[in-house]
């Protein structure tokens, strides 16, 4: 069976609690439970894993090579400042989707450069919850090796 | 019934036809078809437009204030040059979904800035004719009221 | 008799309904009305125009050469993206005078800048309504001949 | 009665001898005798002040507090250098109208941006002696409490 | 017979009358007569189209896909705002020539980037109507199939 | 009791070794004893932590969030790369003061622009010990909610 | 007995009637009052300067170099444009802290540079009336010769 | 007999065996004798030189003075950093064509740039041979005295 | 007897106390001895002021257009920031010579640019009291008439 | 006996399976192999450390201060963001060799620009394993002590 | 047997003499004869030339096509301003090494900018004679073919 | 007897021909007389050198290490763009003054930055011959070794 790798990113496990009118009241445990349901239904399999430590999600990233085939990830402020994270999936050459609960090209002008959107497939910005449903989606179809440009 | 406004900027007309290592194969009928089976499933009306034209851009959208209540646009080339469809979807004030069919964000430097993100809800890039289909979930999402903030 | 041509720009039809915050409540139809009795008083023709199409606007200045002998502009959006206009007032050598309703230098940094005021003789920006009177007033001298360096 | 304050910037005094061909042959006196017509036809009482001191002019502005309800001001160079008279009009809150005789769009790049129009209500430029009158109709305007947003 | 379409950009209309002191005093239609001689004598077919609206050039660009060869571009104002143009270049693919009358590298800096120019063949500049028939001679080289590097 | 926590960011563990003519040669020992003395006297609770990890010290401000009422942090190194401790601070939205050994306003330009400042209530730099300090002070009233605009 | 000299820059006057949801609602007195407390504790000298003239501080600074020891200066919107107040801070080589109300790296960009901050010995921004207190305390040391790297 | 100078940058003696896939596989000498043949044809004289230096190419400019008429020059590399070829073209006041045989606008970043262009009568880019050919075209009519803004 | 105006910007009065490794030992008294008779030998009358001021330098400038003929000035930090200053010497039009003792180009970034040259007729920058004697000399040269351009 | 401390940047441990196109196809372990065959030769030992984290890079620059005499590290990813590992080898003040596999000039923009140069003593770039060896053995020299500007 | 031609630019000939602090006392004679030993020893003929003509260094590498296998090359203050070396190299496609006695990473922000290596292989900086010597090693192997990515 | 290298830079040979409104009609023999009348009055040596080329500059320089004790240069277009100048300055270490004939700083804005002005002793600009007679009187007291900080 397939799997996908979800990566949260730093402060994501604050959810819920963190400045709600940005990001809403949905915690992290709500979006996991929410990508695994999709997932069984998708016949895919789902490792998630969230870390404030860009080192560790760089190890994360490097393990899976092997055993991921499509990667889910909402880079959070390592968006805007990690090239490691962005070595890291050119290194290991995983499809890759990137997604944000907020949308990054309202706020603050040093979140509107994405230093791993050159290096995703794609983006997928503003929809709360539904960034991360439609990218699992959009991961689910690269896992399965559709070709998204039909 | 809500009623959503689907508007293809400029050059869309040539799809299938145009830069396919780019944009794909589809063509713009193909997208629409696909996204009129969407819209019935969803029990909402779908209005379909295509122009080269700023101007008609505009009208439309000017237009659509009291009739539609919700905008899923590719704006293509006016992402990154035209104010008066920002201004726009400022002055209609209609919930806004922008979509990409390429990941705008791997391409040359001048189409990694959108003037109209900053003003929609969200925006997808990068996944072809999907795309097209997780904004129109979005748009229909957002005529119907769902907060999107969960 | 002297005529002076008003150009309103880009959603500018949408006036009352648009961003009352920013714009005021006053319709187009209100402002045109107003300055067709100062037009009345001073003994001035007065044409008024309207048009979302950065071509269409071209296209009237092109063909003001002959019949006006001042230009009154809002050009909206296309202040800051719109050599063609630029370019349409230089060739066509009316004197021109810029208005905008809302202080265009107090809102986003994009909008301080406008490419038409280098060709005009002067600009008017924040005192709504009144921009516009100001500014016909100022045509008016300019149609007439009066130097206004005194 | 309401009261205005008139602030003439830096080398002012020097109108009518200083660069005719930029700023026209009018003086200073000219200039305030012509604003003194308009506002005794008005009922508003007018101070005029001349300084090429940026402290003097901060002076004023802060002391204007009670006694006056708006501020014409034509920060000549200080227009795009003082951050100080900007927070003077900040910290007094005064409603403000910034003029220039001259178009400062169409001069030298440092003279196109002024640190003065983001905190006044509006700003004229490039109509000479008129800047002046449509400046002191839309201060009087403003110091009479009418809505300028119609 | 090999097909070239020929397009002026806005403001071209005005030729003969706009600053000649810049763009000299021939008109469009001399132009386009010279133009249709030299094509006569090669023999190939020529269309010749001028507008002001971004929309109609894109329009006419996007629908030579079938029938013309080549394409002689002078974009005027929107060599330097138009991205849809240059889409519409890259979409249809058809090889193509720019052409300015005068010199744009020795007016104001905002004239001196082409956006067109990086997916043009060759760009040729400030010979006033030669210009025009040098990039016709380079046109009719390259829908006639001769490669330009010998 | 109310609890303040204190952050030294990268390579302060090394302080009184490291460039003594930058940072002087007191020891981090020594900074949290003093830290720990005003604590007590001002009858504040003080959990003090060191870390060269990013990550170590968004998990730490992240679970500070009901155990701490003020934050004082010394970012280091960090002050000019991480948006994730910027994050951690708005999410958390813990009351947080700035401090820095050296002043950095008279070193490197890199040096000169602090991620954390925008959103910290104030910062201090540039007087050794003493910043630690003011520092923990302004700690102690915005724990206690004394307000500090007086 | 040491002598300090505080200065307040351009409209610091106004002090508590300046828009207070930035610099609170304390005067200039009763900063003036808190500060002669501490001098007196301290059993240093104290003398105290407020104005709005570039000039006049400058000259102030100028002949404090053989009376005063150490300089507490809030240069308010001078901070941002004022060469000459750094040269005299450079000429006379009184040791100098500089303090602000409000922390300016939250507020605009072009409040985040401080032409005076690389002079100093250190900077307190953003703790009310306590950035004077902290600033006097810092002053005081400085100018009993304290080394401030401990 | 008029007589036209024609300067080859450096590297143009390596042309044919350098990079073929940008310059094309012609030699200096084959563009020099399909030059002569072009120069026999109008009857003007013509002065064939290449040099990898920049100061002969300024000596050879200055030199021209007295004996050309005009400049047909291809500045290759020195195009982007030579401020003395472009004050000896000033020096000397001769008219001048500017060639390249590669579209310079196609190219890397800091190729986009010419310090020849603002002082050359136009510029030839991107047609192998035939750049040189219409150059050669427009540097016989200036020489001849042909106005080239007809 | 043709009169010279010259003007000592800010902290110059320190001269001789002031960085002596930057500005040298000696004092303004003894710059003006040394101006004084050269000016005497040359039959010049000399006018000197130095102020702190930069509104004082405007009305001494402003002031000078009947008495003065030649103006010798070391604006000192207002090189870098007066625009007043420069404004003033455009509106009196009097012949301009700037120095500076010390050379501005090897200081720091922000010395680099002078707001004043470009009015000025030259500028002579590092060689101590020589700037002056130099400057002088010009200015004397400028007040007589001759052309300085041989 | 001298001890060397080689540090592998973030993501070298994929080397081999990771863009072997970029950084061909040699392992970390064949690399560590052959560097450590020539610490035995050169008499030296060497302590070899790769971590994915910047806060474990940091440790252990810090920790290596009293043990090693010399550090050779591929700083990789963290070569663009780290301030930390830049601050890490000034405060250990361990003389440094930064080496890259591949040359990261002729890379993406962002990586042209290394935070850890300016603190190693010199840098080798481009040469694949060949980088480590002569890096290694200039680090060797540094830690004997040889003086390497001969 | 393969040759390597090695290049010294600009006032390398005043080695040893110039600021020794900065590039140490060894002089160019010292560097060659120890190259010539080490070419010797690996069996390649060296041919060694220094210049301080931008031409003569284009000249030498265009003629070196045929002769030379590879290039050492320390192009001094070239490396920061000259296209037309890189266009020489590009244009001989001899593989190059780029070679700097000085770490140009820590002087001042004009040298950090290589326009050099972009089209060479690697490069080696801040070694001083050593910088030469693992140059020219890296230039044997390129010369003889190893693949330097193992 | 004390020697002064006096080097003119490119295109200087072309004096009194070239553009005579920006550089006057004197020609660089007339110069040299001048000069040489001051030398012989000075007791001072001078060696006059006109050169186009770059390297032949660098060379010059280079070689008056012993035999010159100050250089006087017009560095002319190199200005500019000669760090091998400015490196060749640095490497003698030979007291230089810088001259222009035109004040640069009123001209383009390429031609307001200095890359030799940081390295001379000091910079004189804009007084036509004066400003190498000032220049030539500025070296000779270097020469003498008078202190010209006074």
């Amino acid at each position: 069976m397939k799997k996908i790798l979800v990566i949260h990113g730093p402060n994501l496990n604050l959810l819920g609690k963190r400045e709600p009118e940005v990001y809403g009241k949905i915690t992290i445990d709500q979006i996991n439970k929410k990508l695994k349901e999709i997932a069984m239904k998708n016949k895919v399999d789902l490792e998630v894993f969230q870390s404030n430590h860009e080192g560790e999600i760089v190890d994360k990233i490097g393990n899976a090579k092997k055993a991921c085939t499509a990667l889910l990830i909402n880079p959070a402020a390592y968006t805007h400042t990690s090239v490691a994270i962005r070595d890291a999936i050119l290194a290991t050459d995983i499809p890759t989707v990137e997604v944000h609960l907020s949308n990054i090209y309202s706020r603050e002008d040093f979140r509107h450069n994405s230093l791993i959107a050159p290096v995703a497939k794609g983006q997928i910005s503003g929809f709360g919850l539904d960034s991360y449903i439609y990218g699992l989606e959009a991961a689910i179809k690269l896992a399965k090796g559709y070709e998204n440009k039909t």
